[in-house]
Protein backbone atom coordinates (compact mmCIF):
# COMPACT_ATOMS: atom_id res chain seq x y z
CA UNK A 1 0.00 0.00 0.00
CA UNK A 2 1.36 3.17 -1.13
CA UNK A 3 1.49 6.03 1.52
CA UNK A 4 1.14 9.45 -0.84
CA UNK A 5 3.19 11.18 1.96
CA UNK A 6 6.29 9.38 1.47
CA UNK A 7 6.18 10.84 -2.76
CA UNK A 8 7.79 14.04 -3.44
CA UNK A 9 7.69 13.88 -7.09
CA UNK A 10 5.33 12.20 -9.78
CA UNK A 11 7.35 11.58 -13.16
CA UNK A 12 5.18 11.05 -16.01
CA UNK A 13 5.89 8.66 -19.51
CA UNK A 14 4.29 11.43 -22.06
CA UNK A 15 3.63 9.62 -25.28
CA UNK A 16 0.37 7.57 -24.71
CA UNK A 17 -0.04 8.63 -21.73
CA UNK A 18 -0.63 11.86 -21.29
CA UNK A 19 -1.05 12.72 -24.94
CA UNK A 20 -2.87 10.77 -27.71
CA UNK A 21 0.00 10.76 -30.24
CA UNK A 22 -2.34 8.51 -32.65
CA UNK A 23 -5.23 10.87 -33.22
CA UNK A 24 -2.54 14.18 -33.34
CA UNK A 25 -0.36 12.95 -35.99
CA UNK A 26 -3.05 11.39 -38.11
CA UNK A 27 -4.99 14.70 -37.42
CA UNK A 28 -1.24 16.78 -38.70
CA UNK A 29 -0.94 14.32 -41.24
CA UNK A 30 -4.76 14.90 -42.94
CA UNK A 31 -3.78 18.60 -42.81
CA UNK A 32 -0.83 18.59 -44.68
CA UNK A 33 -2.77 16.17 -47.16
CA UNK A 34 -5.56 18.49 -47.64
CA UNK A 35 -3.01 20.94 -48.26
CA UNK A 36 -0.61 19.44 -50.63
CA UNK A 37 -3.86 17.19 -52.75
CA UNK A 38 -1.97 13.75 -50.70
CA UNK A 39 -4.06 10.64 -50.60
CA UNK A 40 -2.76 8.91 -47.64
CA UNK A 41 -3.97 6.42 -44.87
CA UNK A 42 -2.52 8.66 -42.00
CA UNK A 43 -3.84 6.53 -39.52
CA UNK A 44 -1.64 4.09 -41.15
CA UNK A 45 1.05 6.38 -41.38
CA UNK A 46 0.86 7.54 -37.45
CA UNK A 47 1.11 4.09 -36.49
CA UNK A 48 4.08 3.18 -38.83
CA UNK A 49 6.03 5.97 -37.49
CA UNK A 50 5.44 5.54 -34.22
CA UNK A 51 6.60 1.29 -34.89
CA UNK A 52 9.97 3.08 -36.13
CA UNK A 53 10.81 4.87 -32.66
CA UNK A 54 11.50 1.68 -30.73
CA UNK A 55 14.26 0.24 -33.54
CA UNK A 56 15.75 3.65 -33.67
CA UNK A 57 15.99 4.06 -29.88
CA UNK A 58 17.65 0.66 -29.93
CA UNK A 59 20.45 1.13 -32.30
CA UNK A 60 21.29 4.17 -29.50
CA UNK A 61 21.07 2.11 -26.54
CA UNK A 62 23.07 -0.14 -27.99
CA UNK A 63 25.83 2.35 -28.60
CA UNK A 64 25.89 1.85 -32.57
CA UNK A 65 25.78 5.47 -32.70
CA UNK A 66 26.17 8.16 -30.42
CA UNK A 67 23.68 9.75 -28.68
CA UNK A 68 20.66 11.23 -30.91
CA UNK A 69 17.75 12.78 -29.36
CA UNK A 70 14.06 11.72 -30.43
CA UNK A 71 13.72 14.74 -32.78
CA UNK A 72 16.50 13.42 -34.78
CA UNK A 73 15.35 9.86 -35.24
CA UNK A 74 12.14 11.04 -35.85
CA UNK A 75 13.50 12.77 -38.83
CA UNK A 76 15.11 9.70 -40.11
CA UNK A 77 12.03 7.98 -39.69
CA UNK A 78 9.78 10.18 -41.59
CA UNK A 79 12.38 10.36 -44.65
CA UNK A 80 12.19 6.31 -44.94
CA UNK A 81 7.94 6.19 -44.16
CA UNK A 82 7.73 9.09 -47.12
CA UNK A 83 9.25 6.40 -49.61
CA UNK A 84 7.50 3.56 -47.96
CA UNK A 85 3.77 5.68 -48.38
CA UNK A 86 5.09 7.14 -51.87
CA UNK A 87 4.77 10.57 -50.79
CA UNK A 88 6.58 12.77 -52.71
CA UNK A 89 6.45 16.57 -53.42
CA UNK A 90 7.47 17.79 -49.73
CA UNK A 91 10.08 20.22 -49.70
CA UNK A 92 12.64 19.93 -46.62
CA UNK A 93 11.01 22.52 -44.58
CA UNK A 94 7.66 21.08 -45.13
CA UNK A 95 9.24 17.92 -44.06
CA UNK A 96 10.88 19.72 -41.08
CA UNK A 97 6.88 21.39 -40.04
CA UNK A 98 5.87 17.65 -40.37
CA UNK A 99 8.04 16.03 -38.13
CA UNK A 100 7.57 18.75 -35.69
CA UNK A 101 3.68 17.67 -35.40
CA UNK A 102 5.17 15.53 -32.34
CA UNK A 103 5.71 18.95 -30.57
CA UNK A 104 1.96 19.40 -31.26
CA UNK A 105 0.40 16.41 -29.47
CA UNK A 106 -2.94 16.67 -28.24
CA UNK A 107 -3.55 15.77 -24.62
CA UNK A 108 -5.95 12.61 -23.58
CA UNK A 109 -9.01 14.85 -22.17
CA UNK A 110 -8.25 14.22 -18.23
CA UNK A 111 -5.02 14.87 -18.42
CA UNK A 112 -4.74 18.76 -17.99
CA UNK A 113 -7.13 18.75 -14.96
CA UNK A 114 -5.45 15.87 -13.69
CA UNK A 115 -2.00 17.34 -14.06
CA UNK A 116 -3.26 20.49 -12.53
CA UNK A 117 -5.03 18.77 -9.25
CA UNK A 118 -1.93 16.90 -8.87
CA UNK A 119 0.48 20.04 -8.94
CA UNK A 120 -1.08 21.37 -5.93
CA UNK A 121 0.68 18.52 -3.67
CA UNK A 122 3.77 16.99 -5.98
CA UNK A 123 6.14 17.78 -7.99
CA UNK A 124 5.72 17.19 -11.57
CA UNK A 125 8.41 16.14 -13.79
CA UNK A 126 8.56 14.47 -17.42
CA UNK A 127 10.64 11.30 -17.63
CA UNK A 128 9.72 10.86 -21.36
CA UNK A 129 12.18 9.63 -24.25
CA UNK A 130 11.00 12.71 -25.63
CA UNK A 131 13.54 15.88 -25.72
CA UNK A 132 13.49 18.76 -23.85
CA UNK A 133 12.55 20.83 -27.13
CA UNK A 134 9.76 18.76 -28.30
CA UNK A 135 8.05 17.95 -24.63
CA UNK A 136 8.54 22.12 -23.88
CA UNK A 137 6.65 23.02 -27.33
CA UNK A 138 4.15 20.51 -26.02
CA UNK A 139 3.49 21.62 -22.80
CA UNK A 140 3.38 25.26 -24.05
CA UNK A 141 0.67 24.54 -26.68
CA UNK A 142 -1.31 21.61 -24.64
CA UNK A 143 -1.16 23.67 -21.49
CA UNK A 144 0.92 20.73 -19.00
CA UNK A 145 1.97 22.05 -15.99
CA UNK A 146 5.68 20.62 -15.85
CA UNK A 147 7.38 21.82 -12.69
CA UNK A 148 10.54 20.40 -14.94
CA UNK A 149 11.32 18.46 -17.89
CA UNK A 150 13.76 15.67 -17.45
CA UNK A 151 14.06 11.95 -18.81
CA UNK A 152 15.83 10.45 -21.78
CA UNK A 153 17.65 13.39 -23.21
CA UNK A 154 19.30 14.94 -19.43
CA UNK A 155 20.55 11.66 -18.85
CA UNK A 156 21.81 10.76 -22.55
CA UNK A 157 20.15 7.25 -22.13
CA UNK A 158 16.47 6.11 -23.32
CA UNK A 159 14.16 4.43 -21.35
CA UNK A 160 14.27 1.50 -19.74
CA UNK A 161 17.84 1.72 -18.98
CA UNK A 162 18.56 2.85 -15.84
CA UNK A 163 20.40 5.55 -16.10
CA UNK A 164 17.30 7.47 -17.27
CA UNK A 165 15.19 7.26 -14.14
CA UNK A 166 18.00 7.39 -12.17
CA UNK A 167 18.90 10.60 -13.38
CA UNK A 168 15.88 11.98 -13.61
CA UNK A 169 15.44 11.15 -9.49
CA UNK A 170 18.74 12.57 -8.91
CA UNK A 171 18.03 15.71 -10.18
CA UNK A 172 15.03 16.68 -8.39
CA UNK A 173 17.22 15.45 -5.39
CA UNK A 174 15.15 12.91 -4.78
CA UNK A 175 15.31 9.00 -3.81
CA UNK A 176 14.12 6.96 -6.19
CA UNK A 177 11.62 5.95 -3.56
CA UNK A 178 10.06 9.00 -2.99
CA UNK A 179 9.23 9.17 -6.94
CA UNK A 180 6.11 7.72 -8.20
CA UNK A 181 6.20 6.84 -11.45
CA UNK A 182 3.21 7.50 -14.37
CA UNK A 183 2.59 5.23 -17.27
CA UNK A 184 -0.10 3.48 -19.20
CA UNK A 185 2.74 0.89 -20.26
CA UNK A 186 3.48 -2.04 -18.08
CA UNK A 187 6.72 -2.14 -19.23
CA UNK A 188 8.40 1.62 -17.93
CA UNK A 189 6.68 0.78 -14.64
CA UNK A 190 8.54 -2.17 -14.38
CA UNK A 191 11.80 -1.01 -15.74
CA UNK A 192 11.45 2.31 -13.30
CA UNK A 193 10.10 -0.36 -10.10
CA UNK A 194 13.55 -1.96 -10.94
CA UNK A 195 15.45 1.05 -9.96
CA UNK A 196 13.07 1.62 -7.11
CA UNK A 197 10.44 4.06 -8.12
CA UNK A 198 7.35 3.53 -6.66
CA UNK A 199 4.90 2.62 -10.33
CA UNK A 200 1.30 3.95 -10.94
CA UNK A 201 -0.89 2.87 -14.12
CA UNK A 202 -2.92 4.38 -16.08
CA UNK A 203 -4.93 2.67 -19.11
CA UNK A 204 -5.16 4.00 -22.15
CA UNK A 205 -6.87 1.28 -24.59
CA UNK A 206 -7.24 2.94 -26.79
CA UNK A 207 -3.73 4.49 -27.26
CA UNK A 208 -2.96 1.81 -30.42
CA UNK A 209 -6.57 2.30 -31.75
CA UNK A 210 -9.68 0.01 -31.48
CA UNK A 211 -7.87 -2.68 -32.24
CA UNK A 212 -5.54 -2.43 -29.35
CA UNK A 213 -4.00 -5.44 -27.76
CA UNK A 214 -1.21 -4.53 -25.20
CA UNK A 215 -1.01 -2.26 -22.27
CA UNK A 216 -5.27 -2.63 -21.26
CA UNK A 217 -4.85 -3.15 -18.08
CA UNK A 218 -2.02 -3.34 -15.33
CA UNK A 219 -0.29 -6.84 -15.13
CA UNK A 220 1.58 -6.18 -11.90
CA UNK A 221 0.12 -5.17 -8.70
CA UNK A 222 1.59 -1.48 -9.19
CA UNK A 223 1.16 0.95 -5.95
CA UNK A 224 -1.03 2.85 -7.78
CA UNK A 225 -3.80 1.86 -10.99
CA UNK A 226 -6.10 4.24 -12.16
CA UNK A 227 -8.71 5.01 -14.58
CA UNK A 228 -7.37 8.48 -15.87
CA UNK A 229 -5.08 11.36 -14.27
CA UNK A 230 -8.38 12.39 -11.92
CA UNK A 231 -8.82 9.50 -10.63
CA UNK A 232 -5.08 9.36 -10.26
CA UNK A 233 -5.44 12.63 -8.33
CA UNK A 234 -8.15 11.12 -6.21
CA UNK A 235 -6.42 8.37 -4.75
CA UNK A 236 -3.03 10.06 -3.89
CA UNK A 237 -5.20 12.47 -1.88
CA UNK A 238 -5.50 15.82 -4.40
CA UNK B 1 18.72 46.49 -32.72
CA UNK B 2 17.19 43.07 -31.25
CA UNK B 3 14.16 42.05 -33.51
CA UNK B 4 12.35 40.56 -30.70
CA UNK B 5 11.16 38.41 -33.85
CA UNK B 6 14.39 36.58 -33.50
CA UNK B 7 14.07 35.48 -30.38
CA UNK B 8 12.67 31.88 -28.68
CA UNK B 9 13.79 31.45 -25.72
CA UNK B 10 14.65 33.81 -22.55
CA UNK B 11 17.29 32.31 -20.11
CA UNK B 12 17.76 33.51 -16.99
CA UNK B 13 20.29 34.05 -14.69
CA UNK B 14 18.40 33.59 -11.29
CA UNK B 15 20.77 34.39 -8.27
CA UNK B 16 20.30 38.34 -7.76
CA UNK B 17 18.86 38.61 -11.39
CA UNK B 18 15.20 36.96 -10.30
CA UNK B 19 15.23 36.28 -6.41
CA UNK B 20 16.79 38.41 -3.60
CA UNK B 21 18.80 36.08 -1.91
CA UNK B 22 20.73 38.43 0.49
CA UNK B 23 17.37 39.72 2.26
CA UNK B 24 16.09 35.87 1.76
CA UNK B 25 18.82 34.45 3.52
CA UNK B 26 18.59 36.95 6.48
CA UNK B 27 15.49 36.40 6.73
CA UNK B 28 15.77 32.72 6.96
CA UNK B 29 18.47 33.21 9.52
CA UNK B 30 16.82 35.65 11.45
CA UNK B 31 13.95 33.01 11.93
CA UNK B 32 16.07 30.50 12.91
CA UNK B 33 18.46 32.77 15.46
CA UNK B 34 14.87 33.88 16.97
CA UNK B 35 13.82 29.95 17.89
CA UNK B 36 17.36 28.93 18.72
CA UNK B 37 18.73 31.89 20.60
CA UNK B 38 21.08 33.05 18.15
CA UNK B 39 23.28 36.39 18.48
CA UNK B 40 24.65 36.64 14.53
CA UNK B 41 24.40 39.69 11.97
CA UNK B 42 22.51 37.58 9.71
CA UNK B 43 23.03 39.82 6.82
CA UNK B 44 26.80 39.80 7.10
CA UNK B 45 26.34 36.02 7.03
CA UNK B 46 24.10 36.18 3.88
CA UNK B 47 26.96 38.02 2.27
CA UNK B 48 29.57 35.44 3.50
CA UNK B 49 27.74 32.60 2.62
CA UNK B 50 27.39 34.23 -0.98
CA UNK B 51 30.09 34.85 -1.18
CA UNK B 52 31.88 31.46 -0.60
CA UNK B 53 30.16 30.37 -3.76
CA UNK B 54 32.53 31.40 -6.68
CA UNK B 55 35.53 29.94 -4.54
CA UNK B 56 33.61 26.32 -4.51
CA UNK B 57 32.49 26.36 -8.16
CA UNK B 58 35.84 27.55 -9.15
CA UNK B 59 37.30 24.61 -7.61
CA UNK B 60 34.88 22.39 -9.45
CA UNK B 61 35.11 24.53 -12.96
CA UNK B 62 39.52 23.87 -12.50
CA UNK B 63 38.63 20.09 -12.36
CA UNK B 64 40.15 19.75 -8.59
CA UNK B 65 36.92 18.33 -7.54
CA UNK B 66 34.16 16.25 -9.83
CA UNK B 67 31.32 17.54 -10.51
CA UNK B 68 29.44 18.70 -7.54
CA UNK B 69 25.68 20.39 -7.35
CA UNK B 70 25.44 23.68 -5.68
CA UNK B 71 23.20 22.41 -2.80
CA UNK B 72 26.16 20.25 -1.64
CA UNK B 73 28.67 23.11 -2.50
CA UNK B 74 26.35 25.59 -0.35
CA UNK B 75 26.56 22.66 2.49
CA UNK B 76 30.16 22.55 2.84
CA UNK B 77 30.20 26.45 3.03
CA UNK B 78 27.57 26.46 5.83
CA UNK B 79 29.45 24.18 7.83
CA UNK B 80 32.81 26.39 7.44
CA UNK B 81 30.88 29.40 8.51
CA UNK B 82 29.11 28.01 11.38
CA UNK B 83 32.36 27.99 12.81
CA UNK B 84 33.23 31.15 11.71
CA UNK B 85 30.33 32.58 13.31
CA UNK B 86 30.23 30.74 16.56
CA UNK B 87 27.23 29.07 15.83
CA UNK B 88 26.95 25.91 17.81
CA UNK B 89 23.79 23.70 18.75
CA UNK B 90 22.40 23.09 15.07
CA UNK B 91 21.94 19.22 14.35
CA UNK B 92 22.44 17.78 11.14
CA UNK B 93 18.63 18.41 10.69
CA UNK B 94 18.96 21.72 11.57
CA UNK B 95 21.48 22.40 9.30
CA UNK B 96 20.06 20.84 6.14
CA UNK B 97 16.76 23.01 7.11
CA UNK B 98 19.06 26.04 6.69
CA UNK B 99 20.88 25.03 3.72
CA UNK B 100 17.36 24.55 2.20
CA UNK B 101 17.16 28.53 2.87
CA UNK B 102 18.46 28.85 -0.53
CA UNK B 103 15.62 27.18 -2.29
CA UNK B 104 13.26 29.73 -0.58
CA UNK B 105 14.15 32.70 -1.70
CA UNK B 106 11.68 35.24 -2.85
CA UNK B 107 11.36 37.20 -6.19
CA UNK B 108 12.11 40.32 -6.73
CA UNK B 109 8.75 42.17 -6.69
CA UNK B 110 8.57 42.98 -10.43
CA UNK B 111 9.53 39.16 -11.33
CA UNK B 112 6.44 36.83 -11.97
CA UNK B 113 4.50 39.82 -13.30
CA UNK B 114 6.94 40.69 -16.15
CA UNK B 115 7.68 36.65 -15.81
CA UNK B 116 3.93 36.10 -16.71
CA UNK B 117 3.90 38.58 -19.57
CA UNK B 118 7.30 37.70 -21.45
CA UNK B 119 5.96 33.72 -21.28
CA UNK B 120 2.71 34.84 -23.33
CA UNK B 121 5.71 35.41 -26.27
CA UNK B 122 8.85 33.72 -25.26
CA UNK B 123 9.94 30.38 -23.78
CA UNK B 124 11.51 30.85 -20.44
CA UNK B 125 13.81 28.68 -18.89
CA UNK B 126 16.40 29.09 -16.00
CA UNK B 127 20.39 29.02 -16.69
CA UNK B 128 21.43 29.56 -13.25
CA UNK B 129 24.31 27.83 -11.63
CA UNK B 130 21.52 26.63 -9.49
CA UNK B 131 20.89 22.75 -9.14
CA UNK B 132 17.26 21.88 -10.35
CA UNK B 133 15.68 20.67 -7.60
CA UNK B 134 16.99 24.21 -6.20
CA UNK B 135 14.95 25.78 -8.60
CA UNK B 136 12.19 23.34 -8.66
CA UNK B 137 11.40 24.18 -4.88
CA UNK B 138 11.98 28.20 -5.49
CA UNK B 139 10.25 28.15 -8.42
CA UNK B 140 6.90 26.31 -7.08
CA UNK B 141 7.39 28.26 -3.53
CA UNK B 142 7.54 32.09 -5.61
CA UNK B 143 5.48 30.86 -8.71
CA UNK B 144 7.92 31.83 -11.17
CA UNK B 145 6.28 30.47 -14.69
CA UNK B 146 9.62 28.59 -15.69
CA UNK B 147 9.15 26.00 -19.07
CA UNK B 148 12.35 24.54 -18.34
CA UNK B 149 14.79 24.36 -15.45
CA UNK B 150 18.22 24.38 -16.93
CA UNK B 151 21.60 25.60 -16.76
CA UNK B 152 24.96 24.45 -14.91
CA UNK B 153 23.67 21.43 -13.33
CA UNK B 154 22.17 19.56 -16.46
CA UNK B 155 25.43 20.69 -18.16
CA UNK B 156 27.42 19.74 -15.68
CA UNK B 157 29.72 22.90 -16.07
CA UNK B 158 28.99 26.14 -13.69
CA UNK B 159 28.85 29.25 -15.65
CA UNK B 160 30.33 31.42 -16.83
CA UNK B 161 32.37 28.03 -18.81
CA UNK B 162 30.81 27.73 -22.47
CA UNK B 163 28.85 24.73 -21.87
CA UNK B 164 26.89 26.17 -19.35
CA UNK B 165 25.21 28.28 -22.19
CA UNK B 166 25.47 25.78 -25.10
CA UNK B 167 24.35 23.07 -23.64
CA UNK B 168 21.24 25.39 -22.77
CA UNK B 169 19.96 26.45 -26.00
CA UNK B 170 20.78 23.31 -27.17
CA UNK B 171 18.64 21.25 -25.44
CA UNK B 172 15.93 23.89 -26.37
CA UNK B 173 16.38 22.96 -29.96
CA UNK B 174 17.79 26.42 -30.38
CA UNK B 175 20.50 27.99 -31.65
CA UNK B 176 22.24 30.44 -28.89
CA UNK B 177 21.75 33.79 -31.49
CA UNK B 178 17.66 32.52 -30.74
CA UNK B 179 18.28 32.92 -27.19
CA UNK B 180 18.23 36.20 -24.67
CA UNK B 181 20.50 35.77 -21.87
CA UNK B 182 19.04 37.96 -19.08
CA UNK B 183 21.25 39.10 -15.65
CA UNK B 184 21.92 41.57 -13.60
CA UNK B 185 25.69 40.65 -14.00
CA UNK B 186 27.72 42.29 -16.46
CA UNK B 187 30.35 39.47 -16.65
CA UNK B 188 27.42 36.85 -17.16
CA UNK B 189 26.34 38.55 -20.21
CA UNK B 190 29.90 39.11 -21.54
CA UNK B 191 30.14 35.22 -21.19
CA UNK B 192 26.48 34.45 -22.94
CA UNK B 193 27.23 36.80 -25.57
CA UNK B 194 30.51 35.36 -26.59
CA UNK B 195 28.95 31.92 -27.14
CA UNK B 196 26.54 33.95 -29.56
CA UNK B 197 23.72 34.51 -27.47
CA UNK B 198 21.49 38.07 -27.19
CA UNK B 199 21.81 39.68 -24.00
CA UNK B 200 19.48 42.01 -22.10
CA UNK B 201 20.76 43.65 -18.51
CA UNK B 202 18.45 44.06 -15.72
CA UNK B 203 19.80 46.39 -13.23
CA UNK B 204 19.63 44.84 -9.64
CA UNK B 205 21.34 47.76 -7.74
CA UNK B 206 20.52 47.09 -4.12
CA UNK B 207 21.13 42.93 -4.74
CA UNK B 208 24.45 43.46 -2.52
CA UNK B 209 22.71 45.90 -0.29
CA UNK B 210 22.83 49.33 0.26
CA UNK B 211 26.33 49.63 -0.17
CA UNK B 212 26.70 47.93 -3.95
CA UNK B 213 29.34 48.96 -5.98
CA UNK B 214 29.02 46.35 -8.59
CA UNK B 215 26.78 45.86 -11.52
CA UNK B 216 25.35 49.18 -10.68
CA UNK B 217 24.51 49.77 -14.58
CA UNK B 218 25.07 48.19 -17.97
CA UNK B 219 28.97 47.99 -18.80
CA UNK B 220 28.35 47.21 -22.51
CA UNK B 221 25.93 48.14 -25.00
CA UNK B 222 23.71 45.00 -24.25
CA UNK B 223 21.07 44.26 -26.80
CA UNK B 224 18.29 45.53 -24.33
CA UNK B 225 18.72 47.74 -21.09
CA UNK B 226 16.21 47.37 -19.07
CA UNK B 227 14.90 48.85 -15.18
CA UNK B 228 13.02 45.47 -14.07
CA UNK B 229 11.57 42.47 -15.98
CA UNK B 230 8.06 44.81 -16.26
CA UNK B 231 10.00 47.42 -18.55
CA UNK B 232 11.95 44.24 -19.84
CA UNK B 233 8.40 42.59 -21.67
CA UNK B 234 7.78 46.27 -22.51
CA UNK B 235 10.62 46.40 -24.46
CA UNK B 236 10.30 42.87 -26.39
CA UNK B 237 6.73 43.87 -26.88
CA UNK B 238 5.02 41.97 -24.78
Amino acid sequence: MLDPGQIKALTFDVFGTVVDWRASITREGQALGRAKGLDVDWTRFADAWRGLDQPAMDRVRRGEVGWTKLDDLHRMSLVQLLGDFHITGLGEAEIDELNRAWHRLDPWPDAVPGLTRLRRRFILATLSNGNVALMVNMARRAGLPWDAILGAEVARHYKPQPEAYLTTAALLGLAPGQCLMVAAHNGDLAAASAQGFRTAFVARPTEYGPGQTRDLKAEREWDVIASDFVDLAARLGC
